[in-house]
């Protein structure tokens, strides 16, 4: 068997997405132990380099040694207790796929539905709340990545503590394109992942959980996972002595530390604007080709368009032309959206005009403009 | 914030171990989507690559995106049923903990114990095995990394099934250093990691599940985790359409795709041969530095020696001046064996005359031989 040789691919679909050169350079690097002291103090600059793009002083801000969708599950298992109902606020598929998780874990789900591709009403998860008194979680995404939606996550994590729950966000697709401020919005178990808006390569799982979740996991009853536990998880990664948790994937931080140095650099309010102007300048030149987002001016993810598929185009076949002409990942529907729709990430080191110009390109060419 | 160079570590302790540079090297291709066609042949490529490397047939042989301690927990959330009875043969540190996940998850641990350093005895398991006749699942750690010991599994593996028992395997340190034939011993639920004898780097967990296990999973209850359901994971690892579960880390699979590679070019047979004659000659020269091994001849894990530390030693000591003047790490006692032993891994790459003598040398220096 011969040695791999991936294709160049433009990935301007939901992430993974292109990464600096510096990121893939990083990733290979000497291995190191995952309790030698220099590995430590790696591990204390991802900390730190984390509650700055989180936007928070949290002291549980660090990476799960897993994908986003680790993330989600560990959030969730952690503080959310068997029999426990769960308020889920669901307006796409990822959203969908924390209720699924509560279920698995034991936990009660109670889902709130709104249509997918808006920002979800609040009034609904008031309403929720005021059904379920009993409720101790509300969980919801930031930014659905299935729908291009962002959710005014502010307004229903105040709603959430308003009802005496805890909240659990998504922020897989938000951070690092925009706003995600953590301490300010009171959320209390955040994960994301590494490939979209941090502009790293797939695989780990940024996660914050705030003084009152960790209170409330120390106290808290058996949790149904050793691998998400956050208090062995924080014997890994915080206090003077470190004690082994499990082995550490050196080579992976290495890429998330440089990833994370080049968003710092950048400064966040920057990626947020450069983001926005991206996110601008590309539907602008997706309207001149007659196609129309999904999600409506104001409630859009800046990084994740949406476009609705034309009456008459057959919509897998424009995504594969794209790839096997122009080397072009971009995304399919997913859920009640497959076949409606196509998912265009500009995200992290991609989000710049000559990948617009690139794909608009393309697009002309596949769709014969 | 600077970027993270680490230090040229020479890892001889029970993992990582170093790494070729042709693994390095693959690390830092340009990142796939997880279900671009490319990306699909090299899961089926790794798919293969583990067959061989587990002497395995079954379809369901692949990779979970996380650490070994990850896939302890998959295996045996898949395999334990709420309220079940989970036999674990106990004589270390790692067995300890599947039994600590077998509790988390809701199974019921029947723990034997045996003692540490040891080859565990399989009439234990046979009594246990009949005075809990209720029992569905046996567990236990082929090469006990805290240790040093090398179990007769395929013995224990007939025990168990002789009582209708599944079995549930870790071959974190055994896979690619010494014989695991997953067929031939009816081994129902097996899980190893990346950064041992598979000389990769770490955050990978190879399984594979027989079709009995399988076949269970699928007309089980309900499964306690989402991220480890096998059900979900075969839907993205088989049959002709690849059904998106989670972002596979496209560049961690470039690394073990690439190691695998290299393993199959060497031979199983001779890379089990290497590393049983290393460790024979690092175990020559150990005697000659008038230190002595843990485990008996015969029972020992070939790429992970325990040494014991000698009278009037600081074990803590010996391996900061190690790693401080040597750059070489080595593992620390872990459990009853804290303090007691040193663990000295000659794995994958690093099990060659090379090493055994920088080792050498360098334990000759800090001990003042």
């Amino acid at each position: 068997m011969n040695s791999f040789k991936p294709k160049n691919r433009i990935l301007m679909g939901p992430g993974p997405s292109n990464v600096h050169p510096r990121v893939l350079e990083a990733l290979s690097r000497a291995p190191l132990g995952h309790l030698d002291p220099q590995f430590i103090e790696l591990m204390d600059e991802i900390k730190s380099l984390l509650q700055y793009t989180f936007r928070t002083k949290s002291n549980a801000a660090f990476v799960l040694s897993g994908p986003g969708s680790l993330g989600m599950e560990a959030c969730l298992v952690n503080l959310v207790e068997p029999g426990s109902e769960v308020v889920v606020c669901i307006g796409g598929y990822f959203a969908n796929r924390m209720a699924q998780i509560v279920e698995k874990i034991g936990g009660v789900p109670v889902m709130v539905k709104d249509t997918w591709g808006r920002a979800f009403d609040p009034q609904k998860l008031e309403d929720t709340l005021n059904e379920h008194p009993g409720a101790k979680t509300v969980a919801f995404v930031h930014a659905e990545t299935s729908t291009g939606a962002l959710q005014n996550i502010k307004e229903l994590s105040s709603i959430a503590h308003r009802y005496g729950c805890m909240v659990v966000a998504d922020t897989v697709t938000s951070l690092g394109t925009t706003e995600v401020s953590v301490d300010e919005w009171e959320l209390d178990a955040v994960y994301s992942c590494s490939q979209k808006g941090l502009a790293c390569v797939a695989g780990m799982a940024p996660v914050v959980f705030s003084d009152r979740a960790q209170e409330f996991i120390k106290n808290r009853n058996k949790i149904g996972s050793w691998f998400n536990d956050l208090n062995l998880l924080m014997g890994y990664w915080s206090g003077e002595k470190r004690a082994y948790h499990h082995t550490a994937p050196s080579n992976q931080f290495y890429g998330l530390h440089e990833a994370l140095i080049l968003l710092k650099d950048e400064g966040l309010d920057n990626a947020w604007r450069r983001h926005k102007e991206n996110s601008v300048k590309l539907i602008k030149k997706l309207n001149e080709l007659g196609l129309k987002p999904l999600v409506p001016d104001g409630e859009r993810i800046p990084n994740l368009i949406t476009v609705l598929v034309p009456e008459g185009i057959d919509e897998a076949k424009v995504r594969a032309e794209l790839l096997a002409r122009h080397s072009c990942e971009i995304g399919a529907g997913l859920g009640e959206l497959a076949g409606k729709v196509w998912r265009i990430g500009l995200m992290g080191y991609n989000s710049n005009e000559k990948m617009i110009d690139f794909f608009i390109g393309a697009l002309k060419d596949v769709l014969k403009k």
